[in-house]
């Protein structure tokens, strides 16, 4: 059996917009209550959304980012509530500062994930051009809207091209296993990872996705076997060590991940575990590939020894703390070029060796 | 820095007793409220045994054994308490037949281990032997008792035995990663895979044990960083996940699981995850050793192929059905002899491939 595919039923996960009362406001799904409840949360505190990006309301490299930029919207419109100045002199240079200030507070709001700090830079060097007029700091933040809605909208066609891209690796009949959620929750719409599963699926060549529950914090669990499910594609849920068994039984053709940072040299960042099941992809000679926007590519990382991965608290994999028991909780880990078969973005599908000839 | 070990702590996980008014008692640690309660289940009832046995309140396959041996004499026990008469004739005829029923109902309680089988028919062969001659149900309940109290000694002694065997294999400073739980709490008392870790502690040799917390059921982060707290050896619970990160940074020194069953190639049946870490290891070239008493070779099954695999409810993955998302939760796996360094048993260390020749 194949599946059709109906994204209809899937929501935007970000979206920004201009309120009533000419206030900005970002609205996001609170993806820590799926799969049992799709609540949005509506904010016009960039606080707000720097405590989401912590606390993983939002998540997923490609959403990180639009969130991000969404942010240093937030920002600059609650100063205009504050005081709209003209943006000229001291007050300028104040301003600058303090700007630079947020843009870096929100960058760092998660370490690994390159593309928080990609789209953070993005709309400030927009701010630093527009600043080079003087304006009010409202007008600023209007300016800065048209940007952020521009790379919200992007995003989806990215990811649409990207899953066009990839769709043609997958055999008719394919069997899919991914990790973690590089879905369209990860991204405003769309997704990465499950972007090649839905463009393939549109081409009726998808008959299965396996989704690892991925620990602690069971993106698989909650959000993609969840949005597998609105788009009507058929999905069936493992335990993250599950997946050696289902490759040792041959019911898995390919294996697709996101992406939340990939250095110059094509090693890759993503979710916790990703790594293992590389291994265990390169052991049963299944395909693994990688599926991310170039905004995840990271030149300036020259290989995955450099990316900085991100720690959290022990909490999340044992609730109680117990007496002479320690926790490791990294968030991430690096998957090595060699154990990928290809890396498959909006403008093509590479080998990572070649990632820097490509696309630099 | 290296660890000293203390079991003055630790539980002994099952033990069957005589009670003042001369009926059977079993005790045994009920492992579904552990690590926050250690609390102790006794019952003279063989049907809360088998219960307890598909609930997973026993589990782990030396403690299956016993438990399983332990409802048998429970189950005559029980028998002598409604009609304890003099087993001749026809009456014997009746109570055989319904006795190799019970013993096919405790057997069959779960699948995949073979020392529950083993154990059943091991107290089912002895209660033959005594049926030669004339004797009142409480009599045979004494005896089998005897019998059973005679297995139960037995296994500390024979994970001891089994740990001496093992811990030679460790470097000192090692620093181990264990799966699931084949510790004290999946045997009588000692453990198998925590039993070699014990010894090798013992010897001033072990100087930290990670523990895959072992997903769905959590034997890993429930169980076994419980008691290796207990035991004053220095631990840490991480994800399924995170082993393969753990061996890439060069943290681990040795990995060291137990077993359900292993047949007559050396192929091993053994809890969900296990094939998984066999192959990273093997990726890392870190040694993977399986430590199990000879009860648990079933000579009878040739290779992992014909090994039966448990399938459990998919409530234990994902509490609240969700719908359109399948689960698949089979509780084993099986990790073929080539990836398996060494069997540990209490007769010696064994390459799997040499099991036949050295101990059938």
């Amino acid at each position: 059996m194949v599946a059709t595919v109906c994204l209809d039923n899937l929501p935007r996960t970000i979206t920004l917009e201009y309120t009533g009362e000419s206030r900005v406001v970002l609205s996001f799904v609170d993806q820590r209550e799926l799969p049992y409840s799709l609540t949005f949360t509506k904010t016009d505190d960039w606080h707000v959304v720097v405590e989401a990006i912590k606390t993983l309301a939002v998540r997923g490299a490609p959403a990180l980012g639009i969130a991000g930029a969404a942010a240093v919207v937030l920002w600059v419109d609650n100063f205009a509530a504050e005081q709209d100045v003209k943006l000229e002199g001291v007050v300028k240079d104040e301003f600058e500062e303090a700007f630079a200030e947020a843009c870096c507070v929100i960058s760092e709001a998660r370490p690994t994930a390159v593309n928080l700090r990609w789209a953070v830079d993005k709309v400030s060097r927009a701010a630093r051009l527009f600043l080079a007029e003087e304006m009010r700091v409202s007008e600023l933040a209007k300016k800065l809207f048209d940007v952020v809605k521009c790379m919200e909208q992007e995003d989806e066609a990215i990811n649409r091209a990207l899953g066009a891209q990839g769709a043609p690796l997958l055999k008719p009949g394919a069997r899919v296993l991914t990790h973690c959620n590089a879905g369209s929750l990860a991204t405003v719409f769309y997704g990465t990872a499950l972007g090649v599963v839905y463009a393939a699926a549109e081409q009726g060549k998808i008959s299965h996705v396996y989704a690892d529950e991925t620990r602690p914090v069971g993106q698989g669990a909650r959000l993609t076997v969840w949005e597998l499910s609105q788009a009507q594609v058929p999905c069936t849920l493992i335990c993250d060590n599950m997946a050696a068994s289902l490759m040792a039984q041959g019911e898995i053709d390919a294996v697709i991940v996101g992406a939340d940072r990939i250095a110059a040299n094509g090693d890759t960042a993503n979710k916790i575990g990703t790594y293992g099941v590389a291994v265990l992809a390169h052991h049963h000679h299944i395909p693994f590939y990688v599926a991310a926007p170039c905004s995840t590519i990271d030149f300036s990382t020259a290989t995955g020894a450099n990316i900085p991965i991100e720690e959290r608290a022990s909490s999340e994999v044992l609730p109680r703390a117990l007496p002479g028991v320690q926790v490791w909780n990294p968030a991430f880990d690096v998957t090595p070029a060699g154990l990928i078969d290809a890396i498959i973005t909006e403008k093509g599908v590479f080998a990572p060796a070649c990632l820097q000839q490509a696309l630099r």
